[in-house]
């Protein structure tokens, strides 16, 4: 291998020249190319930073093309950087690669700097080592304490919203791994490998939501962290779980279990004050984006359960009839 | 395995309650629990952020001691923040084990906690993964832009130095795979296992120095950094390389090369002008801190030459007589 400055310099350093030419972009005093990275926060913000590893096989199939490895690493890092009404500023880069095959960190590359650009979010330090595919990636975002949503401020009687829909992700795994029953869908093997961070949305609900957090883990289990934080409980109506077309065209049971409890979705799962609902839902439309409704916060209750007030658990509903 | 919040709130979680209740301690407004962390960076600094992943069998040797591999995965990121003259203040630790092993983990955080804890440096966040053993680090520290110490700083006649001695954690290395020829001595494992980051020194330093940076590649190798950067060359006078007593009872060319081009020093490599150098010195030693001269930075030649004129390099040391 080359050195890691000489790879770093080769595939990840877009711009192609000192920081000190380009000037002050985005606060980057100093970008790549000198022990660490020199940033200027503006005083009025906070500065939100979150980091995620995603290892091959375990986070993305072995299979998966590097240019979808690159957009996933940096999404579920912006996605996080959604969740808490941050606007994306700067990430680090640590990857760890078996061999330096220049193919294959090409179209990486390529991949995460097609997202880092719509992003807007700037690479301004990285580590490059050899051994077993890993990718680590640290997202820096800032927001006005304003802006923050945090998991514990859901508040009862709260309106919960999920972005978009949920399940597809799963759906794709399964197709991958030739377990999926029903008509395969191309739309969720993308979602699962091109997954959209919702910063856009993010813009918007951090206006008028109370709490908010991304859909990593599967809506149940991470409706409970907002939930448990909260300390406050919800009443989920099963018939507004979201569902794409193709979704909705398999066993309505095998559906609403990958919506509810698979992972990978990256959708924003947040909680909205009654006073705000109109308003936030105008400016949605106005938007064209996409926010359903799913249920309402409960202070009165522990735990989650449906309209049908059957208790619903990410473990429990794979055996739920 | 446990969840990855349950993983990250046992072992590392030192401080065992939100951070609400702990209150705004170095600017952490949210620390772990949520989708991200949340810090208030002072309107008079800068921010600074380095990042670095250690893998097994590579950063460090296989047998290496969770403790030993806990201290070394922050000292090397301390290092960085030492070499831009930054005070250490935040890191996120992402952490990919092979199995769940309540031993090993216990004493990583204990080796990572107790350096984390005289550097005063927070953990405000984490992802734990399954797969080979590697870990990643990003840490931010805090400087005003006069503080800081630049690669592409150094002047012509600046005077070169050094903290402390060069080549134990080479000469640990090569112990430990038994192809050490001399007195073993178990202080040069230590300096392996254990690299102490300057940080402390580097306050002194970033008062008086132009260009620094910290020596992970081996002295000559990061002094060309410096010298390509700032565009000059430099002149070293190898009797005055530091070695450790250790060293100092091997073969001579044998130590030498320990100290010219063997990696994980983690001392700093910084020059000073010479108008700075006997206020400097005085500081250094009312400090009792160790900082030695080996050369002088010279802008009428390029690379690097000994005070015998002869050509010194990396690469060419190694076939040096």
């Amino acid at each position: 291998m080359p050195s890691e400055f000489d790879l770093i310099q080769t595939y990840f350093n877009w711009n192609n020249k000192p920081s000190e030419e380009i000037g002050l972009i985005k606060g980057v005093v100093k970008g790549i190319g000198d022990d660490a990275a020199v940033l200027q926060v503006p005083s009025s913000k906070q500065l939100i930073v979150t980091t995620d590893t995603l290892i091959s096989g375990v986070h993305f199939p072995e299979q998966t093309s590097p240019h979808a490895i690159g957009h996933k690493s940096l999404a579920v890092n912006l996605s996080d950087l959604a969740a808490m009404g941050a606007d994306p500023a700067w990430f680090t880069l640590a990857i760890t690669l078996p061999e330096q095959n220049k193919q294959w960190l090409t179209a990486f590359s390529k991949g995460i700097k097609a997202l880092a650009d719509k992003a807007e979010i700037q690479l301004i330090g990285g580590d490059t080592t050899k051994g077993p595919l890993s990718i680590s990636i640290t997202a820096m975002g800032l927001a006005t304490s304003k802006q923050l949503m945090m998991r514990a401020s859901a508040k009862d009687q709260d309106t919960i919203y999920v972005t978009n829909t949920l399940g597809d992700a799963a759906a794709g795994l399964a197709m991958l791994q030739q377990c999926f029953e029903g008509k395969e869908d191309d739309s969720c093997i993308e979602q699962l490998d091109y997954p959209i961070p919702r910063n856009q949305e993010s813009k918007l609900i951090r206006q008028y939501a109370n709490a908010c957090l991304d859909i990593s883990d599967g809506f149940l289990a991470d409706l409970n962290h907002i939930l448990k934080a909260s300390k406050v409980g919800a009443v989920i109506d099963l018939d507004s779980i979201p569902l794409s077309i193709a979704l909705q065209k398999i066993n309505q049971q095998q559906a609403l279990k990958y919506a509810l409890t698979g992972g990978d979705d990256y959708e924003l799962l947040f909680t909205i004050p009654q006073e705000n609902q109109k308003t936030f839902e105008n400016a949605v439309l106005k938007e064209n984006l996409i926010c359903k409704v799913v249920g309402t916060i409960d202070s009165s209750i522990s735990g989650i359960r449906s309209t049908q007030n059957e208790v619903l658990s990410a473990e429990g509903y794979n055996h739920f009839k």
